[in-house]
């Protein structure tokens, strides 16, 4: 199976155990969340680094793959709530709150959350000694003081720590995603973050371009955030040129960072497709 | 140490653990939702039960104590917000939102969650064996199907099912907290779960009760909020002397469903103690 077929395997698994009955409209905006999906970048990654460390354990690899998209759409739900971003639409449809109302946002990002959790708990049952460092990789990713919440916290703060926000507001994700990928397959995590971190801080800027250069229909969601909401930006720091040219550079620097391992070549050939994936559609016609 | 030295310490390494730096003001607005607490009724019961079962693994109990209480306190700060209850004082302050605003409500409710999450990891990483049992018993008494997030969301379907609402809501904590009681002791976990849904059920109409008769100073927040929300309410059903039987009828069935244990008989004593001191003061006055 494919990655993108075992992601969306997996993320139907976790529903169908989860949502048997319980309030039809939380029901279907947590699906509303999750189906259709984005990219599915972050569980990507996950599911490449299991791969290239061998993948001794699918089921593991897919459990810590689902739980962070899980968390990753929670983050969407709960950022896109009026008392944050008020966004209306997201990958091109109404937000959930936009569709369903706040109350109802509130707490499919609340149990998405949960959800995430439930997933590593029934995925990675049979290795009973990787959950624990799956947890805390994916606790890490989310919670205090550097996870995407953190992130988003900082927002609220009148003097912001911008290396710390940044780190922990997109960083955070795909660190735990490389990490997660390999403790899921057995292997040694360390090396694995600086790849992620890398990562990480391409996708930032190139949300930032998309931001700043995109349309809407490009873009799935409202452009122009970062100015409209005094953002830091990359585009706005560095300019477009600047900034395309930090995402070439981390994109090198994640590469260069694999350690030796079963897989290592072609997850480099991955993450160079990906780079160009990255680069806005107006920018890309005029590169070329 | 005594069973509120141990929650309290518990807590505290949590946020020793996962507080070390971050965004102040999230980490404020997460100490003010935990500190100082309520009775900690349920991490108590939680204890109670590892401690009846024979406490083999004080650190994980606690883990499991201390877990319930942060999805407690989680559940707390995101159904006081203006889109729920709009509640301005909790436990005779202000509530989160009120103190420090909606966004970092939000999100101190979710940081919450991921470190009740986190806290099983820590502490029960010696048992690996135990670790996914209790994290599905306390995932399910927070997210779908059963749990609290499903039973807030009741509120926003069109026709609720009553007797689903009142097990998630306040029901599926409880029942975990005796379950994960038995599970971090190392017992068998299946007949707790009937204590647990008794002594849930006790509170609820506890808290019916408290809301119908009691002032807002005895109650810690406000009162009269079921009548002002339309919401059901044993007192509202079956009057004041109604829902008072109902308590002690439950407090009963609890202590009867009590499996045999090494500390059955102790237990059996506290929750006739506890089913007293939550007969709102101004009706026990009555009834002495």
């Amino acid at each position: 199976m494919d990655a993108m077929s075992r992601i969306e395997a997996g993320l139907n698994l976790a529903f169908m155990r989860a949502l048997p009955s319980g309030p039809p409209l939380l029901g279907a905006a947590m699906r509303h969340a999750v189906f259709p999906g984005g990219a599915r970048v972050r569980p990507r990654l996950c599911l490449a680094v299991a791969y290239a460390c061998g993948d001794d354990n699918p089921a593991a690899a897919d459990a810590a793959a689902c739980a962070i998209e899980l968390l990753h759409c929670a983050s969407l739900v709960h950022d896109d709530l009026p008392c944050f971003d008020d966004a209306a639409t997201r990958r091109g449809r109404p937000s959930v709150h936009a569709a369903f109302g706040a109350p109802l946002a509130v707490l499919a990002g609340d149990a998405l959350i949960v959800l995430s959790f439930q997933a590593i708990a029934w995925g990675v049952a049979a290795s009973p000694g990787r959950i624990a460092p799956l947890l805390l990789t994916v606790g890490q990713a989310v919670g205090m003081p550097n996870g995407i919440v953190a992130g988003q916290a900082w927002e609220s703060e009148d003097k912001i720590d911008l290396a710390a926000y940044q780190r922990a507001k997109t960083g955070a994700l795909f660190s735990a995603a490389t990490v997660a990928g390999a403790v899921a397959a057995g292997a040694e995590p360390g090396p694995w973050r600086a790849v992620g971190e890398a990562l990480g801080e391409a996708y930032q800027v190139a949300d930032d371009l998309l931001d700043a250069v995109a349309d809407a229909a490009e873009c799935g969601k409202p452009v122009g955030q970062d100015a409209a909401h005094d953002r830091p930006s990359a585009v706005r720091t560095h300019g477009v040129d600047g900034a395309l040219a930090m995402l070439e550079s981390l994109a090198r620097t994640a590469a260069g960072a694999i350690p030796d391992c079963p897989g290592a070549a072609p997850l480099r050939g991955l993450i160079a497709q990906e780079a160009k994936r990255l680069v806005p559609k107006s920018l890309s016609r005029v590169a070329a």
